[in-house]
């Protein structure tokens, strides 16, 4: 049972060199760093992995199976997990596609390349339904987020390459990333 | 100042699906997320830099410039702005060179590739010395962190090519990053 509400104060924690937001009552420190997500575009065959959402924000849009990364895992991990959730998928992690930072939400979304294992998804509790579709079924107009265009046009335009750089955010999305 | 120190149980706040830290005093959830290290391995010609370390942990070893990311930057800011902090240096942040997963300590850490605009480094507050050292001179037996290794050695492993796929976790290497 609570007995106190939290109450900030504003203050440099000793040793640190930046303000920081901690608790009067218990001199609690707030270290408010980025948060991971990890994901991935995940292929069977020619086909596409994407989930609809159960949950806000973007509740009814597609996305790709992506979420936050827990402690006691790896990247790769986490995304694995994050498509048996919401997608009851087996993934076979490949290598690194993206990395977006997205100071306005303080994230950062690290996307993967996978295939699936096998081609048994069916829709975890985050999801209300979940597909395999090809590129041109792919249901452009309702996806949930702009890092969910930006890794699946990325992933596009280096399709067949043995080796590429990984991507970061596309220029001219600083209205959508910062601020 | 403080009334009560903090004092968690552990309970699953509403609408989560896992136990978390809860002070019993103000029921602020401490929702403990990895958190991003960004840095780089960076020359100048055919030189590393490198610091050595005036802080804990490992103060007196060489590291590579890296240090937590903070709230409204993008990774690769982070890794510029550690840079200039450790050793005055000017970074041209170029590609991911490698993301490790260090579960045991709650890290990811994310590495580039990077080169110098200026050879003009020196130490900052977090340093007692940097140096632009060629690959023969990296003083290997007196680096900081295994990563430290392990970034330098991918480095060379992929050294003049055009493109290639980021780096994990070396393999073997789960009793230095797992509990
Ligand atoms: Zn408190
Ligand atoms: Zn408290």
């Amino acid at each position: 049972m609570a007995d106190l509400d939290p109450d900030f104060r504003q203050s440099i924690p000793d040793g640190d060199d930046r303000v920081r937001r901690i608790c009067t009552h218990c001199d609690f420190v707030d270290y408010v760093n980025p948060k991971i997500v990890v994901g991935s575009v995940a292929r069977w065959e020619d086909k596409f992995l994407i989930c609809k959402r159960a949950i806000e924000p973007r509740l009814g849009y597609w996305t790709l199976p992506a979420g936050f990364m827990e402690e006691g895992e790896t990247v790769e991990q986490g995304a694995a997990r994050e498509a048996r959730e919401e997608a009851c998928a087996d993934l076979e992690i490949e290598r690194i596609l993206a990395i977006y930072s997205i100071p306005r939400i303080s994230q950062v979304q690290i996307m993967f390349e996978a295939t699936l294992r096998s081609q048994d998804v069916r829709p975890g509790p985050e999801s209300t339904d979940v597909k395999l579709v090809t590129w041109d079924e792919i249901p452009w107009d309702d996806l949930a987020f702009p890092s969910v265009h930006w890794a699946l046009k990325q992933w596009k335009s280096v399709e067949g390459q043995a080796a590429y750089a990984p991507f970061g955010n596309p220029a001219g999305s600083e209205h959508l990333t910062h601020g």
